[in-house]
C-alpha cells in the first residue's frame, strides 16, 4: 500500500495522452487540405498538444503507477483531454491561429458561438464524452468548416470506446496496471479480461469498435451509391463525408450529426439502417469479440444483452403505440407525419427510443412536438443507459438488472428472514460488495441528478432561462447520461446556448462524471484519497 | 417455520379490527348530534362494521400469527378499514342510510362526488394513510356535514400513528406477536422497544401522540380565546371544532383541513403555531416519550432529528429566498404579498417546506403561484419524508441519512479495497443487512415512482386529463409518499378528481403502498411467500 498518492505520476501520463492527441488530429487536418479549407487550426493545436504533453510527461520522467495514481490519472485525462481537444473551436472562432497569415493556411470559418472558451470546452467535453449536447449556435459548413466538424465527430468516437483503454492498446508504457487504468474507466461492471494481456484486450475491443464503424460506414455510404446508380432517392443526401460521421458518432453512441436536424435529413432507409447500430453501439463489445471469435451464441445467452433488447422492444412497442393514437401530440405544418401512420409511428418511436436508451442522442424527427406522455417515457429512458463494456452511458442494463433481481431477494428475505441467499447472473452468484456497489452507483446517480436539477435552477433564478420543471430535467438527466438532447428549450433541434456561463460549466462537470461513472472523481474530494 | 400462510388467522385479526372501528365512529356521530345534524350515516357504519368484523372474525375463532400471517394482517387491514371507513361518505351522498325513513335522525348533506364509492374509497384511503389528497368536489360545512368531515379529520388521526400499533395498544389478542405486526406497518427502520412489553410500547407512543394533539388544539383554541379577549383578531377563524381538525391532521402529518383553502383561511400566528406542531409530527415519537421520561437530551442527540432538522433549516432557507426575490413568481392579484416581503417569504417558505418533508401536506397558500424553481424544490422535498418512528412518510429521514454514510464508506473503499468498514449510526456499527434493506426500498420507491408515473400517463392518454410532466410526477410522488397537494392541477387548492377511476385506483395502491413502506404489500405478490 503506498503512502501517499503519486500525482506527479498522474500528471505525466497525463501528459503522455495530451502528446498523442496530436495524432488523431491528423485526421480532420487532411479532410480540411482535401476541401481545401486551411488547416492552420489544427497544426496550432497539435503543436500546443505535444508542448503542454511533453511537459507535464516532464514532471515525472519515469511514472509508477498504483490503484490510487489511476483514478487521478483517468479524472485528470479527460478533462485535460477535453480542454485541448477545444481549442481547435476557439482557433477557428477567433481566427487567432499562429498560421493565420499564410491566407492559404487560414482557418476557413465564419463567427461562431464556440469563439468563447466556455462553449469550446462544453462542445469538446460534449465530444469526448459522447454526450451529443451542443452549444454550436448554427451547424453548418459555411460557419463551421468540414474539418472543424469532422473533429467534433471524430472526438465522439476517440470518447466512444474510451481515451483510456485506447491508451492503454497502443502505450507500451501503459501495460503494466492497463487493467486497473480500464476499470476506473469505466468502473461499474468491470472490464471482461479477454486475453491475458491487458493491452491485447484493449485493443480487440478497438478492433471489434473499428470493424464494426467501419461496416456502418460501408453501408451508408453503399446505400447512397446505390441509390444513384439505380436513379432512386435511397439516401440522397448520405454522402461520403456523412457516412464517415454518422459512421463515428453512431458507433460511440455519440449523436452529434452534421446535419442541424440530425438524422431527419436523412430518408426513411437510413433511419432504419442506422437503428441497429445504434444497438450494436450499446452492446457490450466483448461479446462481438466472442462472436469474431467462432462463438455467436455467446451474445445471445448473455443475460444482460437479452434483458437489453427486451427492454428496447416493449419500450418501443408502448412509444410506438402513443405516436400511432397522437392523443394530445402538437400539429406540426410540415414535420413528418406519424399518427396514424404505422411505417412511421414505428420508425420513429423504435429509432427515437432505441437512440434514447443506447444514449446516441440523434434525433429522426423533433420530438418537442410529441405530447407529455411519450415525452415523459423518454425522460425515463435517459436513465437506463446501454449495457457494461458498451459505448452508451447512463446507469447501464446491468445494473438494473442486478437491482431487479435484488428486489426480488429482498422481497425473499423478509419472508425467510434466516435465509442466506446470493444474488446471481447468468448462473454465477455475485459478490455482495459487487451488489452494494451497483445499489450505491445506482442511488448517488439518483442523488445527483436531483440535486443537480436544483443547482440549474438556482442559477437560472439568477440569469435565466425561465424554463419548466420537464426542461430543466431533461438537460441534467441528458447531460449527466452522456445522451445529449433534452426536451423543449434543450430539444433535439434546439442547443444548450441560452444557458449561463457557470450553468453550461455545472454540465460540463456532469458529463465528465457520468462517462467516468462518479467514482473516480468524487474519490478524489475526500480526504481518505489524499491522506496516506 | 410454519409450512403455509394460516390466512385465516389473518382475515379473522382484520375482523377484530373492522368491528373496533364501529368505537371511533362514536366522536363524528356525537359531533353530529351536537350540531343536530343527524347521525344515521355514522350508525349505519357502525352496524356494517361489527357485523363485518364479526364475520370475519368466525373464519377463524382462535388465530395463531406468525411473521408471514403478520403481513398480510396488516395490509388486509388498512385495505379494509378503508373500505368500512369509506362507507359514511358513500352513504352521506347517496342518502341510503338505513335509517333515512326518520327524518330526525337523517343524513345533512348535499349531492357530494363522494357518493361514487371510488371517490369514497380514494378519500378514505387518503385518511387512512394520512396522504390528504382530497377527490371532493367542494369543501364546505353546506355540502358535507360537520361530521362527515370531522370523521374525514379523525381518519387521518387514526392512520397517523398507525391503526395496528393502536390495535396492538389496547386488543389483548395482539399482545402475543404485536411486536411483529408493528414492525410489519413499519418496517423500514423497525419500532424501537421502549418497553419489555409491546402492548405498553405501543400504548406509550398513542399516549403522547395524544398528549401533544391535546397540547395543539389548546394552543390553538386558546388563540382564538386571546384574541376575542382582548380584541384583536388573533386567530378569529380558529373556532373549536377547527381547532380539533387541525390537531388531528397536523399530528397525524394528514394535511385534510375543513377549510377549502387549507391554512390560508388563518392569521400568520395561527401558521406560526401550527409549523412546530408538524415538525413534532415528524419526529421520532419514540424521543417525545424518553422526552417525558426525564431524558430531554435524548431528543437533541438523535442524528436523525438533528439532520431532519438541519434539512429544514437549509432547504427553508434556500426557498424564503427564491420566495423573497421573486423571479419569475406568477402576481396573484389578491393572494398573499410574498416576494420583497420578509416576514412572509419566511413564513410561507417554512410552513410549505416543513408541511412538504413532513409530508403534512397543509398549504399556507396557493404554491401553484409559484415559479418552476421552487416547485422544484418542492418536488424533490417530497421524497425526503419524516424520521423514522413518526406520523410522516415518504422515504424518511433515517434512511437517507444511512445512504449518505454508505456513500462514504463506498468511496473509502474503492480507494481502500481491503478495508472493511461498518456504516455507523450514532456510535453504532450498522448490519449489512440493514444497509442492504435500505438501499432496497429506496431505489423500489423510486422505481414505483417513476412506473406508476408513467401508468399514470397511459391511463391519461385514454381518458385525459391532458398533464405535464410535473404535474403527473407531483401526482405519484404524492400520493406514494403519504403527502397530498401536488402542483397546477392538484395543486393544494385543486383535487384528483379530474382523474378516471382507473387513476384514482393506481393512487388508492400507491397511498396504501407507500403508507405501509412497499414491503408488507410486495411480499403477497411473491410466490416465496405462499409457498410452504
Ligand atoms: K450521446
Ligand atoms: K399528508
Amino acid at each position: 500500500m503506498t503512502l501517499r498518492v503519486d500525482w506527479r505520476a498522474s500528471v505525466s501520463l497525463v501528459g503522455t495522452v495530451v502528446k498523442w492527441l496530436s495524432v488523431p488530429l491528423v485526421f480532420p487536418l487532411l479532410v480540411g487540405l482535401y476541401y481545401g479549407e486551411g488547416i492552420s487550426t489544427f497544426v496550432t493545436t497539435m503543436v500546443v498538444a505535444v508542448v503542454v504533453g511533453w511537459s507535464l510527461e516532464r514532471v515525472e520522467p519515469d511514472p509508477e503507477m498504483g490503484a490510487r495514481e489511476g483514478f487521478l490519472m483517468v479524472a485528470l485525462t479527460w478533462f485535460a483531454v477535453s480542454i485541448v481537444g477545444g481549442l481547435p473551436y476557439v482557433i477557428a472562432g477567433n481566427d487567432i491561429s499562429l498560421l493565420s497569415a499564410y491566407p492559404y493556411l487560414a482557418v476557413q470559418s465564419g463567427p461562431s458561438t464556440l469563439a468563447h472558451p466556455v462553449n469550446a470546452l462544453f462542445e469538446s467535453m460534449s465530444g469526448f464524452t459522447t454526450t451529443g449536447a451542443t452549444v454550436m449556435g448554427d451547424i453548418s459548413f459555411e460557419t463551421h468548416s468540414r474539418a472543424l466538424l469532422m473533429w467534433r465527430q471524430l472526438t465522439q468516437w476517440l470518447g466512444g470506446m474510451g481515451i483510456v483503454v485506447l491508451a492503454v492498446a497502443i502505450l507500451p508504457e501503459l501495460s503494466v496496471g492497463g487493467a486497473q487504468l480500464m476499470d476506473a474507466e469505466a468502473p461499474g461492471p468491470g472490464i471482461q479480461k479477454l486475453t491475458p494481456r491487458i493491452a491485447e484486450t484493449a485493443r480487440a475491443l478497438w478492433k471489434a469498435y473499428l470493424g464494426i464503424t467501419a461496416l456502418e460506414i460501408l453501408l451508408l455510404f453503399g446505400l447512397h451509391v446505390l441509390g444513384n446508380v439505380l436513379g432512386t432517392p435511397l439516401a440522397p443526401q448520405m454522402t461520403f463525408y456523412n457516412a464517415v460521421a454518422h459512421g463515428f458518432t453512431t458507433m460511440a453512441t455519440g449523436g452529434f450529426s452534421p446535419e442541424a436536424r440530425s438524422v431527419e435529413a436523412f430518408s426513411a432507409v437510413v433511419q432504419w439502417v442506422i437503428v441497429p447500430f445504434m444497438i450494436a453501439a450499446g452492446t457490450n463489445f466483448a461479446l462481438f469479440w466472442h462472436v469474431l471469435n467462432g462463438n455467436p451464441r455467446r451474445l445471445f445467452e448473455d443475460v444482460e444483452f437479452r434483458f437489453y433488447i427486451g427492454i428496447l422492444a416493449v419500450l418501443s412497442a408502448i412509444l410506438s403505440v402513443l405516436l400511432y393514437t397522437h392523443q394530445g401530440l402538437v400539429f406540426v405544418p410540415n414535420g413528418p407525419a406519424v399518427a396514424g401512420n404505422i411505417e412511421s409511428s414505428i420508425r420513429h418511436a423504435t429509432f427515437q427510443l432505441v437512440s434514447i436508451v443506447t444514449t446516441t442522442g440523434y434525433a429522426s424527427m423533433d420530438f418537442n412536438t410529441w405530447n407529455s406522455s411519450a415525452q415523459y417515457l423518454m425522460l425515463g429512458a435517459m436513465l437506463i443507459g446501454g449495457c457494461a463494456g458498451s459505448t452508451g452511458g447512463a446507469i447501464k442494463i446491468v445494473r438494473w438488472l442486478v437491482i431487479l433481481k435484488s428486489f426480488r431477494r429482498e422481497l425473499f428475505t423478509n419472508v425467510h428472514p434466516e435465509a442466506v441467499r446470493p444474488v446471481r447472473l447468468g448462473g454465477r452468484a455475485l459478490d455482495e460488495r459487487a451488489v452494494r456497489g451497483i445499489y450505491a452507483f445506482t442511488l448517488l446517480y439518483v442523488v445527483i441528478f436531483l440535486v443537480a436539477t436544483l443547482l440549474l435552477f438556482l442559477d437560472i433564478e439568477r440569469t435565466g432561462p425561465n424554463i419548466n420543471t420537464l426542461e430543466a430535467m431533461s438537460a441534467i438527466a441528458s447531460t449527466l447520461g452522456n445522451v445529449g438532447p433534452g426536451f423543449q428549450l434543450v430539444g433535439p433541434m434546439n442547443n444548450y446556448l441560452p444557458f449561463s456561463n457557470s450553468a453550461k460549466l455545472l454540465m460540463v462537470v456532469l458529463m465528465w462524471v457520468g462517462r467516468l461513472e462518479i467514482f473516480p472523481v468524487f474519490v478524489l474530494l475526500t480526504s481518505a484519497y489524499w491522506r496516506s
